[in-house]
């Protein structure tokens, strides 16, 4: 391993693990945070009044807990292995199944770029179903719905916040997918999260070296990176060469859920030839990815071939990847999409390791000017349709949105899709609200991404400052992660999320009362904060260069405290 | 002069100048952007589609052009001196009439310090008016109205789109107080523009220094780059020891609006000690700043004695700097704030030059926790009392708001303020829309000021990644001025302002033609743009780093239109 693993720990934290109550095998990770007291003087005598721990949510996994031991070639404990096991209706395979993750396993050539310890995939025993969704229907509470009960919950307990998320909470929006818990029976590596409007809002963060770029040792460190900012999940675009072995890497040492985009692989199985892609080798592709691991699939199955031409008088036409190789697809073989065409199949697929189905919005608009237009609406409906056929076979479903939208026609994406895809969790990448913007788009993206939360969206796509530009680099994907977390954050307080403003109090209040220290550590990038705090700062004395000695409104204020005493 | 000062025009832009129609004279300053055709391929012949030139809204002043002659020494060409020598309400006087400002002119010691070519002072001739709400409320339209009415405008005439946006228009906003032309008759240098919320939403900069910083050459160049970005109205909050003659420094050179705080410069000059503040010190240092040409004041009058201890309870207290020092200064005296008792006295002094009032909220929360509470409204209250008072004396004034608040709670600082202060500009700090993000406050704010400015305020002052945590450098003013441009900029789409769509319109087109220079062109940061495309770019080709030559979407989505022709 040439490149470093991103290790240190959070500053005057510690990872700890609550235990669940239906499950005590559980071990639910967070970040707790000490704070220094309050000092005041009262009566010439010093009086340190304590300050409460505070809880943040923490997706991070491992890597920022000391204590754990972390090797990449063994990949990350297989915490929900136990329960897999356990389970009559999931069975072992002696070896995978999909002939191309056969034929990149049977190469000896690839062996020095492999992953060693690869498992043989978990499947569904032959007609029986297993995905919390099919649980959840049942009236059965998994273990990874108390997870995530407990996870979205804290600071609540300790403080006393009244919460209405308990797990039977849980189980009830997974049941009627208003909620989506993304978790591959061959992912036990990940820690459960949830993604539905309402919980916590999530960010997604995407990596992956395209053509020429880099090495699968500096893949796994992206993906450690982008949790360790607060991705709650994680998207491999890779197209480069050796996807299939990057992709285990990543899997085996990711602590999120990995989404993927199917039809980029398939479409380097047939040397980027659209007209080459047929269905098998699209469902063999399924299969490869399902067995490794991933959790959830961009699929564009919502092109319809009668849509298509909807976006030919628009300024920016068709700006997804996945939408326009379909796209492509129909109008070459002049025909319906296969993946629309086989979509029940897909479903069949996915039912038998629990991975979940994000439904790509390929026409999605890629400028202000074609925002909420004809074309993005048709295929909202079509989605809309195959949402409940995905339902229909017990496959976890969610729903992509737009892109380019002015904040005056955010509502009704929004409005739409809660009505058009009967409450699936809405998935968007920003929207951007101002085209105008190249190298500050993660900014013109949050600010959509923010309004579109608190309307209910459950999951933010990340975008960086490279946005339209180019690939990001290590601290593109920082403020990139950073200023979704922002947003994510935003929007849980406009919607009132139990426990969310905790953090936003006792932040506050260590600045008020000049525990800097405090401030930072309870800041999204407490680095960041310390730098900039740094350059500016000549004494860690009671105020700082923004407004000198004489005019710190912080100080004032608390000279006037006493004096209102 | 160390310092070198910008003056880099934008790339392939030319600097216009526009004629009034009621007022010939009138040079109304634009910026052009020319285009690259539209090349396509047909019938194997290359056709050549010319594009538009497309006109920008430019605050940079006469610094980008080329053409003009720049001296810091003499400052900029006196723009609007024609115009005020033919009023005849308006007087030269022979000398300054502050105390303190004669004081520093007669200091010898400051004359290598000294802007050489101070002018005498106009003022308006004894018992006349000559503000702009004065005019307007007699139905004259000023120049200054014509020349903002042209501003707005910009595409409009050229491309036949329709607009409400008339002189006679600009002259009714600004009589029913609507609408603020800050437009001191001692700043003629500055290019007018309006704060309403019927216009183009308006952002502000601050520059200054504190205690120990920077030197005057400096602080023009401040001025100069931050205009550069976009900055509509500067604020100089310098409190450093040689503000008198650095601000005559900045505003000689200054293309638009200065503002300042004058309770800032008052307890300078009673070296720091609140309880020192007298009216007759603030009423001088009053008429000392608009001889030199101030803009607009930030004045706290409605902190009032019984409210200042509605703040007690909050987690943040006080954070406006003015607020807390008059807080301080009526708990001392135990009495109400000089600054309400003598407002009246205020605008009587204001209305000589015309310079607008800002009334600064004192009270603004300083955290999510203090938002919207008692404090904060009971002063809005007072506000609209204030505006009232300011009016009647031919005051132009406007409003200053929070601060931070979350998202949910921002729509009612709106109509709480359109409402208690009778239609009067709002002017934002953000707001904030949560606490947790220190030295990305540029981001967590521009949230809240593209809800606001969509919502009406006219005015958004910027945020910088320093905020809270030391003086911004100048990147920081760059990347603050460029975030906030993004928020007025998706506001003004959100409210439909004439024009304002054409330039997301034309970026877009150039981003899906690949004219990648004209796409950096029009961006609002043609240097940051070029700048990551560079790093990620390997040729000059049709795709870029993100998708590799076989996946970028928008080329298959080209191919995609030739297919459906």
């Amino acid at each position: 391993m040439k490149n470093e693993i991103t290790r240190t720990p959070f500053p005057n934290s510690e990872k700890i693990y609550l235990n669940g109550t239906l499950y005590p095998r559980l071990r639910v990770a967070m970040r707790k945070v000490e704070q220094m007291p309050t000092v005041t003087v009262e009566e010439d005598r010093q009086v340190r009044t304590p300050n409460r721990d505070v809880y943040l949510y923490d997706t991070s996994g491992p890597y920022s807990d000391p204590e754990a031991e972390i090797d990449l070639k063994k990949g990350l404990p297989r915490l929900r292995e136990g329960f897999i096991k356990n389970n009559e209706d999931i069975v072992q395979l002696e070896e995978m199944t999909s002939e191309y993750g056969r034929m990149r396993y049977g190469d000896k050539g690839l062996d020095a770029l492999r992953f060693e310890h690869i498992a043989p995939p978990y499947v569904a025993v032959k007609g029986k179903q297993i995905s919390q969704l099919y649980y959840a229907k049942l009236g059965i509470i998994t273990p990874e719905m108390e997870y995530v009960a407990i996870r979205e919950n804290m600071n609540c307990e300790e403080l006393g916040i009244e919460t209405h998320i308990t797990p039977e909470f849980v189980r009830r929006e997974v049941a009627e997918g208003r909620a989506v818990i993304p978790a591959n029976i061959n992912h036990p590596e990940a820690e459960p999260m949830i993604i539905g409007r309402n919980f916590l809002v999530k960010i997604n963060t995407n990596i992956g070296n395209s053509a020429t770029s880099s090495g699968i040792e500096e893949e796994v460190e992206k993906a450690v990176w982008s949790c360790r900012w607060g991705g709650d999940t994680l998207m491999d675009l890779s197209t480069g060469a050796n996807i299939h072995e990057t992709r285990e890497w990543i899997i085996r040492n990711c602590p999120v859920p990995v989404g993927t985009v199917p039809i980029y692989q398939a479409l380097e199985k047939v040397n980027g030839k659209v007209e080459e892609l047929t269905w098998e080798i699209y469902r063999d592709t399924l299969v490869e990815q399902c067995e490794q691991g991933v959790d959830y699939f961009t699929i564009h199955a919502g092109i319809r071939f009668k849509n298509v031409r909807l976006a030919k008088n628009r300024v920016t036409g068709i700006v997804s990847r996945g939408g326009s190789i379909m796209s492509k697809w129909c109008l070459t073989h002049n025909s319906e999409s296969f993946l629309y065409e086989h979509f029940d199949d897909i479903c069949d697929v996915l039912a038998q390791y629990d991975v979940a189905v994000s439904l790509g919005d390929g026409l999605r608009p890629g400028s202000i000017h074609d925002a909420n237009d004809e074309a993005q609406f048709a295929e909202l409906d079509t989605l809309g349709e195959l949402v409940e056929r995905a339902w229909a076979k017990n496959v976890q479903a969610f729903i992509e949105g737009p892109g380019h939208v002015p904040m005056h026609k955010i509502r009704e994406n929004m409005e739409r899709q809660i009505k058009a895809c009967h409450d699936a969790p809405f998935y968007t990448l920003g929207p951007l609200v101002t085209d105008i913007a190249p190298g500050y788009d993660h900014i013109t993206s949050a600010i959509g991404a923010a309004q579109i939360g608190w309307l209910g969206t459950a999951m933010l796509c990340y975008v960086t400052p490279k946005e339209h530009l180019g690939l990001p680099d290590r601290e593109d994907v920082r403020t990139g992660v950073i200023t979704y977390k922002i947003a994510a954050h935003a929007a849980d307080l406009a919607k009132g999320h139990p426990g969310a403003q905790v953090r936003d109090d006792a932040l506050s209040k260590a600045r008020y009362e000049f525990r800097w220290k405090d401030q930072f550590n309870l800041s999204l990038d407490p680095e960041r904060a310390l730098e900039y705090f740094k350059a500016g700062h000549h004494e860690d004395g009671e105020y700082c260069t923004m407004c000198g000695p004489n005019f710190c409104a912080m100080k004032l204020s608390r000279d006037l405290k006493d004096c209102m005493k």
